[in-house]
């Protein structure tokens, strides 16, 4: 698929089918994130594919409770779960480099996207879903200490395509040269 | 160009031409990055797109003394720079969700790699730039306060297409159900 479509017809998805997506599926959206750029290439992202009904079902014990994603994530045939390894990306000699300390959370989301965009373009949906309880993921998934779970995406056939989502105009989130000044188009 | 390839080919561009880039490029990468997901849709991200020397000269002066991405800076005839509002993706009701606090970081990630993307899929060169004193890179570009500087990247077309950089294989970073886990293929 091209990637200006992936781009514009890409929607996070909540509704999916209990069909099994072949491992050769699921690989290709690794496969795009294992190439992600990162902070001088630390790539601190690990990726860990829960098939495992108990498993999942932990999961969806940790997120929050109202999150919309939970139903998804008993759905889908399986969970793609983000961890990150903790001060290495943006840490020069154990100092920060940048007031934003470490940059994890930056490099996991780009390689979160290429696996979401990827997804995509084969025809499986996904949605970013941040809102849970760390601690409880990091217990479910045996993360062990010095990394973080980041992030999850349920990876499966959606049932319907979701229509979109509204976005601010390009004059509310564009600029030239400095802040508030109008780039004129 | 198909997302597989650009995803492949991608690369961190250090060395530019200064031709200059067509408005319409500039903001077909810009619409590609309006279209991001984000934190409960918060789109917190704004584009700064500095074409004036004397901005490109400022945040120059805000990047790190050794960083490869300043002769880029000064001859690409633009630099994205990417601001974000603070304290609203991952917080809800002044309380932030989860023990990651601000979700901006993440968000920025994925909104920077779809410009990123794009760029690379029309022949133009980018290169993540996260390494700078955001205080002194905020003054050059008049941010507001709760706004944040967060990264920016030279946009423009490239001298040669680098070399690939190496990556951890599969197995490095791919765990089924539970961490350590081998995922057999």
């Amino acid at each position: 698929m091209e990637l200006s479509k992936a781009i514009k017809e890409r929607r996070s998805v909540r509704r999916y089918k209990r069909d099994p997506v072949p491992d050769a599926l699921i690989l290709e959206c690794i496969e795009a994130a294992r190439l992600a750029p990162s902070w001088a290439n630390t790539q601190v992202w690990r990726f860990i594919v829960v098939k495992e009904q108990l498993v999942k079902e932990a999961l969806v014990e940790a997120l929050t409770p109202h999150n919309p994603a939970r139903q998804a994530m008993l759905d889908a045939p399986c969970v793609v779960c983000l961890a990150a390894q903790r001060g290495v990306a943006g840490v020069k000699k154990g100092e920060t480099t940048t007031d934003k300390g470490d940059w994890f959370m930056y490099d996991c989301g780009i390689a979160m996207e290429h696996l979401v965009l990827t997804a995509w373009s084969i025809g499986l949906g996904t949605v970013h879903v941040g809102a849970f309880d760390a601690q409880k993921a990091e217990a479910a998934l045996a993360i062990p200490a010095g990394f973080s779970a980041v992030a999850m995406t349920p990876l499966g056939h959606f049932e319907e395509q979701p229509d979109p989502r509204p976005r601010k105009g390009l004059d509310e989130i564009l600029y030239l040269d400095q802040f508030g000044k109008a780039y004129n188009r």
